[in-house]
């Protein structure tokens, strides 16, 4: 049975120190006009990390051929935490997918990657890794997958979603590649209706999502849009239901000498009542710029990107707040010393805007000086590692 | 070290459907005339399942031959849950053992299935697999391991046992074959015995195992006899023990066009105590009768069982209920694409009498209504699938 | 991907029992006459072990040459208890690392051992398994990794460090080998310092260690000397860190008949504080002499060790009490079935003193009997078991 395994997996380790700062931002005004800036506090860490350049895993993965075009295979991707071993093969939450597989294209059940995500990836010079991961994703909640995040509730599948069903068009298409995802929310739905336990309230269809990727690649440029929906929430007796909805588009062209990125990312919190809604609808607008040089067996790699909520206030009475956002620029070298096996180094600045709490990764910002809140000013952070796949 | 391990598994994924309909058991009577039935209350609910056909599984095997006729081996094979990716291998508590063998048999030492188990699994069409899982198995509590079920009390043991001591008899007994297995309680003793600590009183024994069968298998005829005793209570200051003591019987006739099974199976629960007990010693009696016709590269699957409880209440001033217990129908289509990847379809039916409250699957019944409490009326289900292993 | 990858582990697995006896240490006295000693009580307890001989774990492992000399491997080794099968490949607490080696030595990142363990395990004819382990490494809490133990505060690092940077000499010193790690602690800082906070006091450097080893070996000789200091504790305010500082020498000398082994090691809570501390730094003296004697396939192993604790109370007006202290005998024969399987058999004493608590295995020592507090008199175990590698 060994012969149709594949044992595969990345070791990533690296010298990581992050330093966030956050600020009192207030400052004495006419109504206050004795107030005394509280400063600012750093949280800072020096840490050996993993993942810094690819992400830390271990998996098994095979396929058979059933003849006549047909293949059935499987993939299982347990996340590892090679820094204190603390995490073994635990789980299988990268990926844990059968598939069937012919001229129709694929039919994939499991847990997999929302077609949503992966234009965070591909069109980010330092996909979603280390202190230079795409903004948008950090904005999203990446870093701690399912904890709100940039005033936004939680997105559970922002970047992978369980119970799912899956169509992967075929690879033949002249360039035209596309998927769809259907992932069942599991809840228990009660007949008759009356019966369905008040609390908790927002349960009854949370956790399903259904999204889908077009795009298309040749040599040199690589194009896709995809757009999806994540129910994060609803309450059957009020008839409301709450989802998160992303679009994003992204796009490389390589030039030889240097490859260009670009991507541009909407979230929505959008809420579907029956009756009229006064809540907001806030949103998260980002756009990221990025390039990478080779130069012999080495790149370089940089990105800008800027991040701008709008909370979309609906209620006339209330004063719109200036609008929270970010802006972060990364840079690095990446050193091959073979295929697997790579040095590396990379260094992010990020900029808090109105509010935000976003970090490049390492401590929260702190929250509190003598009682009066902070909020994020500047987070700074390097990786120095090597990443070995085998 | 790799030539001597063998990687295997099975990822089994479906998309399934459960539909459970609880009732109000109560009627208008002469001493409650004008008692309202309150109706039923149906939980249903649509999932994407793993080990519909076959339990998805991840495990490492290997033999080592130490000349004349000995040999040393090992199996470790861990749970996986691949429609979530949640449960990864990190437990070995499907099988985890190492072994001694040779013409004398073979010693097996740590956590494997217990004896009583297997004529559940081998002599039912669907095993105890799925929708259409074995009706005696899931009366004793298998799919909730270590839950009490069916007015029994749990049996840990019931399916596998930790910390045993096997032996199995060698292969070359002109189709005579059969086990025995012991497995430590692991329980401290205390000297002087009035040191036992007092609390937990249940504890002091508990977790033991002892077991065994013996069978017969030619080319078509397959008979087997089982019988075995779990400790799953005592008190050490009263000298009382309380066991699940579990028998059964099980055979299969391969007539070519059609295979047939039956199963007959009893459960007790057992006191052994110092004194007259008034105690009831509750029985489950459960027989199955099931078939597969063979079409092609196909395979056709049904079965029938039925389940009685008897509460054997000894006290005569306490009435004796109508007996409480369940009926169940299975019939499936499975069609291998291959001998490692299959397609497979179930639907399974089970209707409850006199207020058990077992179902083929998914969300428990509901147990109230307006106050009034609920007992289990009947449960459907499906799977339709597919099992690939490598 | 999997020509990289080598699968190897260990299932061992023995059927062991323990008997603790613990004892009331008070006599009648001048000062209490009619005082009655409450005797002793015994915990025991016989259980299917794993680890007896070698500790059971299951890995993956691979190295890549890079050309030039250099070449990058990874180490991931997870503890599994074959016994139960509860623990699977949850984490790689054995070893978790990623390296990069050449004529210069080797760098090594990630969860290892720590320099000062080795002597522990490599100049005591049992190591640091089943009954016959170490008693300096009991003694310094090996059984429960990070509890206290003997006197002495918690220890996490003392076997293992995670997130350590390791440097080892090259293997062609002509018999000379040493190396060096270090462990970062990880803790925030925070900056101004005064807004670190005040709970928990202990934590911001704590669980840092540095540490070295070298020794030489030739045929025959082997022997080393190493040293380590483990931040246990700290408080900001006060100024003031707890080490666990460990120092211990070992040497082997096979005489061919029979292979001779001893160890000394020393372990000390030391403080270093800003003003003058009366508290105490406890120390802990052990010594170890060990013999193994090849008889065909098979191999006698015996040892005798002796430790002594010295409380260090530096306060003239507290009494001195008598010191704690333990010895422990142990013999066992392990039977070579071949390289990779062996029968073994171990048997184990140790006699405790003064009011250590140390046992060679199984339930704790019981603390009380009749409202009288016991301490530790004598502790008793065998090992009988088959060790399979793969």
């Amino acid at each position: 049975a060994q012969s149709s395994v594949t044992l595969f997996g990345v070791v990533d380790a690296a010298v990581s120190g992050y330093s966030n700062k956050a600020e009192d931002r207030n400052v004495a005004t006419l109504l206050n006009p004795a107030y005394i800036n509280r400063g600012s506090v750093t949280t800072s860490r020096t840490v050996l990390s993993n993942s810094g350049y690819n992400s830390s895993r271990l998996g098994f993965r095979g396929t058979e051929d059933l003849g006549g075009g047909l293949a059935a295979s499987f993939w299982l991707e347990a996340p590892i935490t090679n820094d204190d071993g603390a995490v073994g093969i635990s789980s299988f939450i990268r990926r844990s997918t059968v598939s069937l597989s012919g001229g129709f294209g694929e039919i994939r059940l499991g847990r997999d990657y929302t077609p949503t995500f992966w234009n965070d990836a591909v069109f980010d010079p330092f996909g979603t890794n280390g202190v230079g991961t795409n903004l948008i994703a950090t904005a999203n909640g990446l870093v701690t997958p399912g904890s709100a995040s940039a005033g936004f509730q939680a997105n559970p599948n922002y970047v992978r979603a369980a119970n799912s069903i899956g169509y992967i068009l075929p690879p033949n298409l002249g360039g035209f590649y596309g998927q769809v995802q259907y992932a069942l929310h599991e809840q228990v739905k009660y007949d008759p209706g009356t019966t369905t336990p008040v609390a908790p309230l927002n349960s009854s269809r949370t956790g399903g999502y259904v999204g889908g990727r077009v795009g298309y690649s040749n040599n040199a440029l690589d194009i896709a849009v995809a757009y999806g929906s994540s129910t994060v929430g609803d309450n059957y007796f009020l008839g409301s239901t709450t989802y998160l909805q992303t679009a994003n588009i992204g796009a490389s062209y390589d030039f030889g000498p240097v490859k260009l990125f670009g991507e541009y990312g909407r979230s929505k919190l959008a809420r579907d009542t029956v009756t009229v809604n006064l809540l907001p609808e806030p949103t998260a607008d980002g756009y990221l710029l990025g390039a990478t040089v080779p130069i012999g067996p080495g790149l370089v790699r940089m990105s800008y990107a800027q991040l701008k909520l709008d909370t979309h206030v609906r209620n006339p009475l209330l004063a719109q707040a200036p609008a929270p956002g970010a802006q972060k620029f990364a840079v690095g070298y990446v050193h091959n010393l073979s295929k697997r096996t790579a040095l590396y180094a990379t260094y992010a600045y990020l900029k808090d805007e109105n509010g935000l709490d976003l970090t490049v990764g390492g401590p929260a910002m702190a929250t509190a000086l003598n009682g009066v809140p902070l909020s994020g000013k500047t987070s700074r952070g390097y990786d120095i590692g090597v990443r070995h796949a085998f």
